[in-house]
């Protein structure tokens, strides 16, 4: 005799009454799990004030950059939220905030999921946030459904994951002594990790072993305007761009403006403005998603009534293929020698960042899709552009990440929006991802 | 009967003994009169130690901005050596220090002469320096020579010449009220002016009267390499270029650097790299000597991974022609929308400093030549591609500029140099084009 669930769910019901009801619902049917959108939204809201312009409001965005005032009073915010309905807690030897919950089956590996709190100067409330708070309610939807996973479950808030990365590095075992001494917002990150809680003489404690490990999800606003452009909810992400950057410094000869004819100038500023037009040609004659950027410049001795003497700026190259980003450097390097010597200046490269791009792997993306068309929401397979704390874990287990639309695909800018609907899409994919992945 | 020159001297020499040496001298010879090179030189050198970089030497050359702390020890320096062999000596409500000395002959007017000595910041030792020193060098070699003029001469160092004129154009009557209010080196104008002991309330009493003054004399380094090329000692300037300075401001929209395709961007600075190549193309597209600059030039928000959402910079056009400059920078502003369409970017355009040149008076162009060839001196005509306080006093009276070459043309440098050689040639052309226009 088969017993139907309806029949088995009132069965229940009758028999321990309300104190079951967890177990009614999780018994009931799992795929009907939903995460609470108006409490994600709180999250998002009551994150959004750690940081906040004084005197502004939501939409006017969030400096909240890591290692800052505004960074600690958000994780405690986050700290908070986490322990209120009881999640397990810790913060690693990277300052990185762990929550866990034990799964059903002994020997079972760790699905771990999570993002950054961190922004960008002038940055906005969703870029690490939704990822974040997106992590906690899953958990918290978890356990008050009482949904039991097989595979333990960990969520991670990142270090610093718009400057140096250094908690998920930390964690992927990639963090150098020499990273360590490293200025940003004015603290080193040793100091940095040790105002954070965490204590950077024991790193190696916070290294995630891939013995213990599935996988690794993290949920992220797509930052480009692929999903809003294509109106698809949910991005699924085949890989993380490399990215090279390069310094680039242009030695000419400070002179008078007035009275150094133009024939006679080693015009700095001049070359510079050729070499932004070269890494524009460079990176546009090709097919491909590959960018290019020069974003920062610095002249001297910048005065209106000198010619330049010297210029200082970053040339950013991304793309999917490494290859291709050393082979259009390259292209950059040989034709800056040829304007070095149109302008009579001297224009010296150094490659100061590599990031190795990342793969996120197949199996996960199925099951991303799988678990979006289970819920109805139509999906778009897309390269990340953008580097993310997922990056670093690829180097530890497979990855896997969910992208939701930003609106006009603004980013790393007070105006950077994803609809709140799109922000609770996101989140129930990546909480059913979790329960498809738990089941594989 | 008539008594030779040297009888009558013999006989002075006699009948008064070494108290009339002054009048001896200058009864014997004025052509002969020359100013020391050594104290020259020594003025200079002490001048040099106010503003110079900690630890350095003459070569490391001065920052010595106006209104400063070392403007003020360098004008207490120059002060103290006026006070030295007894120059009457005053500061006006503008700041400006005057040295003053009466002339032999009721009704005629004052010739003046002098510069500045305020730098550009990292500037060298001679730019106003040489004029200031060598206008002192002057003072004091008359003085001591005995030599009274017919003419009242007075010396002037004006106030900060390098940023605002401010001295020399309330000298003439051009200081609005407005520029007061301008912030320079984080101090208004007006407040500088205070801080020189000068009463910015007053500045009417620092107008120099057109019925007062005969001419203004200027001595100063060409800030270019015609002389020093030519291998010609003294410049004698036909006249000083106009000057129009804009503030151009690009408003893209600063996006993810990694995220955004190279089509959809609104690169501010990729705009920038095109204006400034249209400056040079526009200025060089032509006969003549006009210079063209993009000196000056912000990104913001000026990060590696961010693309340029907001760029100001500077243009500056020179020429003898307003005319001219005024149709180039037409030509410019119209290239400039049409950049703006292909940047997809919106750029403006504020004129926001109109200096007109100033032709130097021929007659003193002739008397300059004529003191010039009396030493043995070779001269040539030439513009003056920079600004200076002569432009301003050309509003009130015949001006005279004399150069001296600027080693390789090197200029707001501190590799700025001229020879000793050739800054005693230009103080002793000064003294004798002062004593030809004094016998005029």
């Amino acid at each position: 005799m088969t017993i139907s669930r309806r029949a088995f769910v009132s069965t229940l019901a009758a028999v321990f009454g309300g104190e079951a009801l967890p177990w009614i619902y999780a018994a009931e049917r799992p795929s009907a799990l939903r995460i609470n959108p108006d409490r994600l939204r709180e999250g998002l809201e009551g994150l959004s004030r750690y940081g906040r312009p004084e005197g502004g409001n939501f939409s006017d965005g969030v400096t909240r950059t890591g290692f800052s005032d505004a960074d600690v009073a958000g994780r405690n915010y986050v700290m908070q939220r986490m322990r209120a309905f009881g999640l397990e807690l810790r913060v690693d030897a990277a300052g990185n905030i762990l929550g866990s919950r034990p799964g059903s089956e002994a020997g079972l590996k760790t699905i771990l999921f999570g993002s950054h709190i961190d922004s960008v100067p002038s940055g906005g409330n969703f870029d690490g946030d939704l990822g974040s708070m997106s992590a906690i309610e899953v958990m918290q939807t978890l356990m008050e459904k009482g949904v039991v996973t097989r595979h333990p479950l960990q969520m991670a808030i990142w270090v610093d994951e718009e400057d140096t990365f250094a908690g998920s590095a930390a964690a992927a075992g990639l963090l150098q002594p020499a990273d360590l001494a490293l200025q940003h917002n004015n603290i080193s990150v040793a100091d940095g990790i040790r105002r954070l809680g965490g204590d950077p003489a024991k790193l190696a404690d916070a290294r995630l072993s891939p013995e213990n490990l599935q996988c690794y999800l993290e949920l992220h606003i797509e930052q480009g305007g692929n999903l809003y452009k294509a109106k698809v909810p949910i991005g699924v992400v085949q890989g993380i761009v490399c990215i090279d950057r390069y310094e680039v410094e242009i030695r000419g000869f400070a002179n008078h403006a007035g009275t150094t004819p133009m024939n006679e100038r080693h015009n700095a500023l001049l070359a510079a403005a050729r070499l932004i037009e070269t890494v524009q040609d460079v990176v546009t004659r090709e097919p491909g998603r590959q960018v290019g950027t020069v974003g920062r410049l610095q002249v001297f001795p910048n005065a209106p009534n000198v010619v330049p003497g010297r210029v200082e700026h970053s040339i950013e190259l991304r793309d999917l293929s490494a290859e291709k980003i050393a082979r259009l450097g390259d292209e950059i390097r040989t034709a800056a020698q040829e304007i070095a010597r149109q302008t009579g200046t001297e224009i010296s490269f150094q490659r100061v960042e590599h990031h190795a791009g990342a793969d996120a792997n197949p199996e996960i993306q199925t099951k991303i899709e799988a678990a979006a068309a289970a819920l109805g929401l139509k999906t778009l397979r897309l390269p990340s552009g953008a580097g993310h704390d997922a990056q670093m874990i690829a180097k530890v287990c497979p990855i896997g990440m969910i992208f939701v639309p930003s609106i006009e695909g603004i980013s790393h800018s007070p105006r950077e929006s994803t609809s709140w609907q799109d922000c609770a899409n996101g989140a129930n994919v990546l909480l059913h991802t979790i329960l498809l992945l738990d089941q594989a």
